[in-house]
Parts: structure tokens; sequence; C-alpha cells
């Protein structure tokens, strides 16, 4: 008699599974490359090389989804300065999760030996705008050759911890520099990047920058972009190229753009060489009431949604649960609630274990979610 | 038979819809006033007013929430500078969908009018270190004083706009000054707040700013936080106490970080008596495949899970929608899928209309979905 039931209950949520099976079939979301660039001269070459791209906007800030060689890539255009490049840096990594963030696009030369068309690999990204000045009397003028440069502070794990720069993934450097031969424009060299929201020509003050900070050209984002790229751990390169250089007397020339995108393009498909998709796949950490749970069945994404295992989840926060393999449903007591979860309808099976949508964990129980890059909270 | 089958159908999914059905009792989310601080001098006061404080982290930034006299507050600890300052505040965005954004702390004095614990209200705030310089050869030096300052661009609705500075929100203004009889240790006057990454000691430079920029004081993250609120449209107030005065030979004082809480804890009462959590209930715009949809049924969120009308969706699909008033479903026939859509547990009724939690939507199909503030975005 429950057998025939259920027969008929499996029949009427067959159509929802239609829905949910094909799911399955479907994308579990890699984890793409954020290439990013602060105009569209910086960018439009780049954007042109994706194959089926999707473009986004998000508050200010336009992003390009798409391939290259089959690895996901996502172009951001995070417009000019400091606080754009780590806005648009922040919704990088909320929205599409990257695994790794290249930024790149023009820059001014401040390294007296390099030329325009240069490229420059960020071994490190400085803030060199960040100053402390001494007391002068009103008469005594400003001298910025006396400032003293200031580290920039992020909070890590509960510490403030000081960066006088952000260094550049060790592994995306030495993927640039494999492709650096093919370079035509200029050098390819290894350097320092240096950020402020200023364009300088004093000459006296580049000197001072480039020997006091060591910075090899100067732009507007990629320290912006490594500091908040640092805060989630994921790994950066910024790659600039000189469009102009004061201590040369050459002037800004905007084909640079291009060269640059023309390079990282090639950087790019080295890199899609390297990775696989399943090297992308997302390793999702989970919270529940504040402290982490590792769970022995790994979670997943469809469709942006993310599917955690029922009985691991409901046992951690503390409720019970029963499987009826007949009936193909876990029954699951939680406080005062019994909640039941049918494998053909709010449950999802995958190698015998089921799955719930964490959307709906938070919905039928008493708990909020938050879902922060590839961390899950859920919280009472 | 077939009401039999339906009514046992019915008995079983009654225990999924005493979840959710407890839930449509709970909260429907209202949005936040969002107040922020750098450093734990400069927020800890406000967040011992919170009630019932809820501490969440997202990377390196620290965030509680609650509520003051059953105002929704979210108090944020941006960290000290820009980039911490525009990461601080699209994280508050993106998390906790703010109606409003104050940024408050301390500063030091440009005005030389303006006295230690003086406070300004941020009619405009600036980046005050955004310039460019005109060529100087070698040997030449650097002079500060004759630098171009420049503005600040946001893309906006797809047209670069200039920014000179932000301007503060006048209806904050309004109630900040109304309250501002109530502070005991000093002025409270309208002003420019200055940002830059900078702690300036040279009076002709200050001079300079105060001059030529009009800054009453500078500190290094409202404007970064006013760009990023601006982005979003957001109404935003910087409140700046003043720490220390260069041109009054004030040193600083740690107490004007609490001094600042003070007032700014006033300043929220006094919102609190103007807002009832009706006014703070989230207008939900709904995109699909990129061309916003009016609902004549207006989107709602429990929990965190935003809720949408089935026929209106799905009937913008290009899907058709039968609903069984009988068995309480709704049947979608959309490309080569059926879906059924119980009311009593895939969906949610609501004043006679069905409702399904926006993530099931997008699993039952083959849409993707972003949630962007209060945006919800389905496409292919």
């Amino acid at each position: 008699m429950i057998k025939k039931y259920f027969f008929l209950v499996f029949a009427l949520f067959f159509f929802i599974a239609l829905g949910g099976a094909n799911a399955v079939a479907a994308d579990i979301d890699a984890r793409p490359l954020v290439v990013q660039g602060a105009m569209d001269l910086e960018i439009q070459e780049l954007v042109k090389a994706l194959d089926n791209p999707k473009e986004i906007t998000f508050g200010s800030w336009t992003f390009w989804q798409g391939t290259i060689d089959n690895l996901p890539v996502v172009v951001s255009r995070t417009e000019v300065g400091i606080t754009n490049a780590a806005a648009a840096t922040l919704l990088a990594i909320e929205k599409f999760h990257p695994w790794a963030i290249i930024n790149q696009g023009t820059s001014g030369g401040h390294d007296p030996s390099l030329h325009r068309f240069d490229i420059v690999l960020g071994e490190k990204a400085i803030n060199y705008g960040k100053f402390k000045s001494n007391h002068r009397d009103y008469g005594q003028g400003t001298n910025p050759l006396e400032w003293i440069p200031e580290d920039v502070k992020l909070n890590l794990d509960g510490k403030r911890i000081s960066f006088h720069g952000f260094e550049g993934d060790q592994e995306l450097l030495k993927i640039a520099e494999s492709v650096a031969s093919s370079y035509q424009y200029g050098r390819v060299v290894r350097g320092v990047i240096g950020t402020a929201d200023e364009w300088n020509r004093e000459l006296d003050r580049i000197k001072w920058a480039h020997e006091r900070l060591g910075t090899s050209v100067e732009e507007m984002e990629t320290a912006s972009a490594a500091q908040v790229a640092r805060a989630y751990n994921i790994p950066f390169l910024g790659i600039r190229i000189l469009s102009n250089s004061e201590p040369q007397n050459e002037n800004w020339d905007p084909k640079a753009g291009a060269y640059c995108q023309e390079y990282v393009l090639q950087v790019i498909k080295a890199i899609a060489k390297t990775k696989n998709l399943q090297d992308l796949t997302p390793n999702f950490k989970v919270f529940i009431d504040g402290s982490e749970v590792n769970l022995k069945h790994t979670p997943f994404a469809i469709n942006d949604v993310v599917y955690l295992p029922v009985r691991e989840v409901f046992t951690r926060m503390g409720g019970t649960v029963a499987w009826d393999n007949e009936q193909r449903l876990a029954w699951v007591k939680l406080e005062d609630k019994d909640i039941v979860i049918k494998a053909t309808s709010e449950g999802l099976l995958r190698d015998s274990i089921l799955y719930m949508p964490v959307p709906m964990i938070a919905q039928s129980t008493d708990y909020h979610l938050i879902l922060n890059d590839y961390e899950v909270r859920l919280y009472r």
C-alpha cells in the first residue's frame, strides 16, 4: 500500500526531477581567471578574444565572462584609480570566485633604463602614495622627498599585518616569463609596480620613488587590486606596459594598451595549457553557527546553487536524520521541526548521497544564510 | 480518487510546509543603516550600543549586525585607507543591502578655525590626493603646491561622470544637525572631508588643500566609501571629529574616537525615530535575460531567500503556467521541461499568489542566477 502510494508520489515529482536531474549533467561551475584593465583601450582586445562573451555590470563596474582556449576567463574593466580598482576586485571575487587575478594595462616609467612598450611583471605592487610627513611651519613649504612612506595594513585572521607591498604569485610570474620571447615590441622584465592616484612628471620625485621604493613604473590600480586579492588569498599578478616614460622623454602612446593585451593573451593561452577544468572546481568551506564544519561529502554547485550533504549538515545542526531507502527520502527532526527531503524534489542524489540546495536548508530551518566566495555560512 | 491521493501527498508535504510556513511569519529582512569606522577605537562604542549583535567577517573586513532603538544597524570596521574603505563599502552593500551609509571617525584639522573635538558633517567628501604634475627636470625638485588636482570618475549608466567630490545626503545632514545641540565637546559644523592615504603635517600644504579644495579635515576613508556608495545610489554621509589639528598645534587625542561615536549614536537614534521597518523593506528589481521585468506581484525575501511570483516569471521566460486550485499546484511548461510547483513544498502561497524561491527557479530551468544588491538576474 505504502509502496503504491509512493509510486504515485514519485510519478508526480518526476516532473520536478526533470528539471533537477537535467541540471546534474550541466556545468559544475569552474572558477575563472579574472583579467583586469582600467579603461576600454586596456581591455577591448581581451574582450574580443573571449569565446561566448557575456557582459554584466554591477554598480559602476563591467565584466565580460567567457572562455579562451576553453579556460574560463572574466575580463573586468575596473575604471581608473585606487577606489575603483578595490571595488572592482571585490566584485570580481564575490561574483565570479576566481582562482587567480591578473591586473594589466598601461603605466608610466620610473626606472630610467626602461623604454616605452617594455613590460614589467610585478614581483611586487606597492601603494607609493601612502605616507606621513613631519611638521613644517607656515612658510617652510613642502618637500615630498622627505615624506615617510607608510605600509598598508590588512586584517588577516584577526591580526593586523603590515605590507610594504603585495608580491606577485610565483607560478603566474613563471608562466608569464615563459612567453616573454614571443613579445615583439620591447623587453619583458620583473619589477615593482607603484600605485597611487597620481600622474607624476617631476623627475626628482620619480627618481625618489624609484630609488627609495624601487618602483619600475607608476599607475593607479595594481596595488589596490593586489591588496583585495591578498585579503582572500587569491594568487595575483600585475603586468604593466610602459605607455610613456618621463625619464626617457617618451610621450604617451595609446598603442601600448593593445600591445600589452597581445602579450597578456599569450600568458592566458599558456595558463590554459597548464590547467584543466577539474583543477578549477570550487572547494567549499561550510560554517555552521560560526564554526567551520569538515564535510566528508564534498559540496558542489550547479547553476550557482550550492548543494550540501543532508545527513552531515542536519546532524551538525543538532538534528537527527533517517533515510527511507524505499521511499527515497530523508526525515529530519530538528528541534521542533520535522522536515522531509525527497531525493526527487527537494534533494538531489549523487553517488548515493542525498544533497540539498543550501538556500532550501536555510528556508526549512531557522538558519540564516550568507554565501561568501566559496564559503557557506549558516547561522541562527 | 485523485482527491484522496492528493490528501496523502498533502499530508506528506505538510512536514516540509512546517518549515516553510514558519518562515513566512519570520522577518522579511529590512535594509539596515551601515555605520563605518576604520579602527576599533572608532567603532567599539557603537558595537556596544547594538542590541543582539552578530559578528561576521568577510575577507579582511568585520561587521556587527544588530539593532539600535529597533532600527537595523550594521557597524562596519573598514580598516585604514582608501583601498580598505572601498572594499568594506562594497561588501557592506553586497552583503547587507543598506538603505544608507554613514562613514565616521577621527580626522586631522585643515580648517584653521576648527579645534580638536569639533565635528564636521560632510557636505562633500573629496579625494584630495589625486593629481597630475607638470614636467620638472632633474634638479628642479618637486612642489605639491603646483600639483593639479584631478576629479574622480565613475561609470554610471554607461557614461563616465566626473566627481569633484561626493555630496552628503541632504536628509541625513539635516537629521545629524537636529541633534547637534546635544554635543558637549565642541562645535558641529558642515564642511568638506578630504581623503587620501596621507598624514600631513606641513602647514603650507594643509593651507593649500584648505584654500584650493576647501578641505575642513583630512582622513583616509570617507571619499572612497562615498564613491562606492554613489555607484549604487545609496545615500551617504561622512561625520568626522577632529582628533588633532596641525594648524591649532593640538595633538592627537584618542578620546576623539569615543566622542564621535557618542554623537553618531544620537544621530542614529534620531534616524530611528523617522523610520519604520515598513519603509526599509527591500524593493527588488528583476531582470530576465538582461531586460528588467516589471512584476505586478512584489518579490520579497525570507531568511535571505528571494521569492518571485511563479506565473509572471515563467510567462516572461516564454513558458505557460496552469494553476490547479484543487491540488494547489502550478504546472509549468517551459521549452522541453515540465515543472510542477506545489504550494506546500517548492512554492509558497501569499495573498493567493504562488511564489517560488529564486534559486529554485534557476535550478529547475536552464537559467543562471546572479543576486546583486536588490537585483535578481536570471539569464541563459
